[in-house]
């Protein structure tokens, strides 16, 4: 029985994400919606959904043997912390991502079942989601209230249990209570995303596919200048960097940490080199996994240019070894 | 009569901090904690606090002329999310940060009055607030299970309301609600510290104090080497960076937003250069403000280096413009 633990509550965003995960980091596992009423979701593939009260929690247990994997929000969440991800992610024992998703931010609308939209007097929901269909809730519930609820989850629980009219909640919601849905793919914003990542221990990871990206976190001095020399390692091997975020350290001791995510996978030579140039100039890099990226293989993509290429790579080096062992340049 | 409004609800961490920002703005007021029983907070020189529910919401009012100035996280908060003031800032009309505050994070724990410690069994509090202090919830009340709320606020009103026997709040809650003081300066984690500004809309900057820092934020094409070059324009006039954080575009047509904090104020030579530098090379630079550094001047920090001082920018100028009118160099 694999234990996959995911920040709670079910019927959120980030349940949702980890039903996709799970199917692609373990091929053969199928998530099902049928046990909706039990906590811990059965999978086809002995493969368990579980939520988790705190991102920190979940990498307890599997640190620990308890868990086999965990999928949390990393960038531009609509609830639960993504600084918290970074953090635990910083804290826990190493734990590598093995796997990505984006999701839309499209809200569903439930409500009491029968109940005429006009009647609608509350609408239950987090306060992130709430900031981000505020103009949609003004142009079709213009005599609603909004109650904030801990989750979009809870939001849905709160209208079941009579405490609100309606619930603006995640797609996931409409399936899991029996409420009446009132509007599908609502969103103030049309492109806003969120992404998850499915992280386990350190062990066998993602063969490349073309289209990957890497993570790490480094630690360096706090000095004019360190972040603009990194950024130059990667910049001269055509390592593009696709997120970067700076966190105050701990010990505030005169160093900073950056979370990188960057294009390409740690099997390149220009990804491989570029770590490695990283590793001699930080207090510390931690490598945080290479996978498959979420939005796939463009073919519009250029491939690395020729100068990084693996075997503008290999030829470069041989051809250094052959001039230390006395071949004319 | 002036209103200031604080990412809500009252009794928060950022309401603790709104009453330090709004004296060190609107010197001559003195926020009171007297009227904890209105929503409204009235301080001596015609200053109202006031709760708003999204940063968003608070930042419409300022541009519309309902309000004054915003106080909202920027960094690691407990409560609120900090991405959501990121994008608040950016999509609203522009505003910038006149004042910033430093606040450690340590929680109160407040319990129902005369309840006998070994008694609590149950523990409300935000679930960010939650994971800060799980080490000590173990430690301190092993028997108690932990219940979320909508904000370390809301988690003293459920104890008031008998829904919980106790609640993790923020320190300013033990003044508000008639609960007992079971616990301060709990955490898990010693010197964990979150950021707050007070923003308004543009107009007069505080001057500089030789301990500033600026805000910005910068939107770039989505090329291999694009942050690196900016950096690097920062780094060779002495610019230090303290703060990144790369946030996804609205439109994603390869295009990256990056939030930068630097050191330094706008009235600075080598500061207003690097802006120059940075308009020259990005699509778009927005300015979010000069003000002064909230740990304030350290006799241990250096002045700017003698290449990038006010004195070396004037004396060069003079120069380049006396070759242009034909003097020898």
């Amino acid at each position: 029985m694999r234990r996959i633990l995911y920040l709670g509550p079910e019927g959120t965003f980030t349940e949702q994400a980890a039903r996709v995960l799970v199917t692609r980091a373990y091929p053969g596992s199928a998530a099902s919606d049928s046990s909706s009423d039990s906590e811990a979701q059965r999978t086809a593939a002995d493969v368990v959904l579980e939520p988790a009260v705190t991102v920190q929690i979940a990498m307890r247990e599997v640190a620990s043997g308890h868990a086999e994997a965990v999928v949390a929000p990393v960038e531009n969440s609509v609830e639960g912390s993504v600084p918290a991800t970074l953090d635990a992610l910083d804290a826990a024992d190493p734990m590598v991502a093995v796997a990505e998703t984006v999701l839309p931010v499209r809200f569903t609308v439930l409500a009491t079942p029968g109940l005429p939209i006009d009647d609608i007097r509350t609408v239950a929901t987090h306060p992130h989601a709430a900031a981000q269909v505020r103009q949609w809730l003004a142009g079709h519930l213009p005599a609603a209230s909004i109650v904030s609820s801990t989750s979009t989850a809870a939001a849905a629980l709160e209208v079941l249990e009579g405490r609100a009219d309606a619930a603006v909640t995640a797609p996931l919601a409409a399936q899991r209570y029996p409420l009446d849905v009132v509007a599908t793919d609502v969103a103030d914003v049309r492109d806003a995303v969120t992404s998850f990542r499915l992280m386990r221990l350190p062990g066998r990871m993602p063969a490349p596919t073309g289209a990957d990206r890497t993570a790490i976190v480094v630690t360096v001095d706090d000095r004019v200048g360190t972040l603009a020399d990194l950024l130059t390692e990667l910049a001269v091997r055509g390592v593009n960097l696709t997120r970067i975020e700076s966190r105050p350290t701990r010990d505030r001791l005169g160093s900073y940490r950056f979370f990188l995510d960057l294009d390409g996978h740690l099997a390149e030579r220009r990804v491989a080199d570029a770590l490695a140039a990283l590793r001699r100039r930080c207090q510390a890099v931690r490598f945080l996994g290479s996978f498959p990226r979420a939005d796939g293989h463009d073919p519009a993509d250029p491939a690395p240019p020729e100068p990084v290429s693996d075997a503008a790579f290999a030829e470069a080096e041989s051809w250094v070894q052959s001039l230390l062992e006395g071949s004319p340049s």
